[in-house]
């Protein structure tokens, strides 16, 4: 992250006075899970479990689970059920991607391959499946099979449109809702669903989940063509190198001139890329100022999804939650 | 299957007398539930659902239901759920195994790439799970939990153990007690649950599915070494080629003389083996009879299952089971 935003250290000082525990409570958790008797699935898992990320899902369902009042050991219990089954989808889409890195380290499939992957990611979602079952709330188990359905069905769609050589505007926002936004849509659902939220706020916390789910996608996928690769831990123009048509060159390419068009066009025809190459599809998103409607959409999901936080009072925790909705925007991580 | 075998006609048709109705609302749902909008999960899906298969654990889920005396709908539902469930695993083997065939098929990473078989994998899976969900039943969740859990980390040991290069007899039972067997006696349970069994009919029901699990594994396997390509619908000696250590062949290392064993363990090292080499392979398996010392252990398996349904009385429906508990020993498919 970067230190030297204030605002950034504001939400994080608020974030760890309301959760901090919590988030803790469920690293411990985390690490007792995979703790499995083989040695390969101690070895990833713990490989895993120290690589850090942003803990954005958990820290969700914990804030909402604040915000609709529940006080209990089920918020660091769902906490590890989702960071678990997040991870599994990290993993497998890493294999998909052939991503060499995650979080500045190497990936799974890099370093153990492509086969210990698939079997890992599958165990981590097993794991996380199990322990939800434990919790015993099928209201619960409903919004998480939902959004699983949402995300793996999304995912193969990408690849299809990935496969196509072509994504419009409305296919990336399908894409982007059904994959990142349902599950974090599903973190806070669950959060107002432990607080025994009445429909009104339920649907409030489920709605905000959604748009600043899609906010945060916009702008992940922004950071590609223009991120610090040690601060992002990932290449810049890694989507495109693996051939993912994003908003940013969405927006680009529906600006650009016939010829413009037809160049980019042959470029991503070609599968692989080069630096060089990959280096004149980012100036042409920088010329039509694809990043910036990018990042003008986001602020509008950023924007509704605070609206959303009105079914609640005025509250600590619910000024958290708008200062996320904001942050999730205006990051460079 | 072998059509001249008159002890499986027999079992064929008491099958389909007993469930063959539920066996086809079965293959109906299945084919709702891959109806997705997104073309590359129909085609892949209906690729999938038109390759047969022999349905063993949907049979097994319906028959100890009946044994158990559950008549309704949940077990066409829970049917739908196993076979999804099972079908999402030998998706990810496939890919794991780099396997060209399935079913005397191109497998769909052949045919799709590992990728996408990545993808429509955890799709199924999470069409799967939410299936389950929808039918409410805590304990059908926790045993099909427990199940997933115990299958998916028995996948990494036997990734761990094949790259090691060596298993033992106690391994390979683990592997195939916790991969194959522990999802067939969830199936049984599954049955006993649906139909309230007592405990002693649960547990009764649930050690019959361990037990032929363990006998089916042991008996595939060993169908590696000596099956008609034609009939099976993948090649002899696939697992071989795939670095899979079985039974036959862990029988006949601990037999065979110390060159002996010291040529295949340098066969085995060389991990990319031809046809003369898995052909040699073979022929040692043969010399130390190490199929029928597995069969013999499948049997004595196939032995207990049966004896473990003695907690039901003697029914149409009992001697079913025992008679699939035969058959999946002795069997050439």
């Amino acid at each position: 992250m970067n230190a030297s935003s204030p605002r950034e250290a504001v939400l994080k000082k608020r974030v760890a006075a309301a959760v901090g525990g919590e988030l803790r409570a469920i690293d411990d958790m985390i690490a007792a899970q995979i703790a499995s008797p083989v040695g390969l699935v101690r070895e990833i898992g713990g490989f895993i479990a120290g690589a850090g990320g942003k803990r954005l899902r958990p820290i969700l369902l914990l804030m909402a689970a604040r915000l609709a009042g529940y006080r209990g050991p089920r918020a660091v219990h769902m906490g590890c059920v989702l960071e678990l089954l997040h991870t599994a989808t990290l993993v497998h889409d890493d294999v998909v991607d052939h991503a060499p890195l995650r979080r500045g380290r190497p990936s799974v499939n890099a370093r153990w391959g492509d086969d210990a992957s698939v079997l890992v990611g599958d165990y981590l979602y097993a794991k996380s499946f199990a322990l939800m079952v434990q919790d015993r709330d099928l209201r619960v188990l409903e919004t998480l099979a939902q959004a699983t359905v949402s995300m793996t069905e999304a995912e193969v769609f990408q690849l299809e449109r990935k496969r196509a050589g072509i994504t419009t505007e409305t296919d990336y926002l399908q894409i982007v809702t059904q994959k990142t936004a349902s599950f974090i849509s599903a973190c806070c659902r669950i959060g107002a669903l432990l607080g025994e939220s009445p429909p009104e706020r339920l649907d409030g916390l489920t709605r905000y989940g959604l748009d600043i789910g899609i906010a945060f996608q916009i702008s992940d996928d922004s950071l590609d063509f223009v991120a610090d690769q040690a601060r992002l831990g990932k290449a810049v123009g890694a989507d495109l190198r693996e051939g993912k048509i994003t908003l940013p060159l969405i927006a680009a390419l529906d600006r650009a001139s016939g010829p413009e068009r037809e160049r980019i066009q042959h470029l991503l025809a070609l599968r692989v890329l080069d630096a060089e190459q990959i280096e004149e599809i980012r100036l042409l998103v920088m010329k039509y100022k694809g990043v910036e409607y990018a990042l003008d959409r986001a602020h509008v999901y950023a924007q509704t999804a605070k609206s959303a936080l009105h079914a609640f009072p005025e509250s600590e925790d619910r000024e958290t939650l708008t200062l996320i909705a904001d942050f999730v925007v205006d990051r460079d991580w």
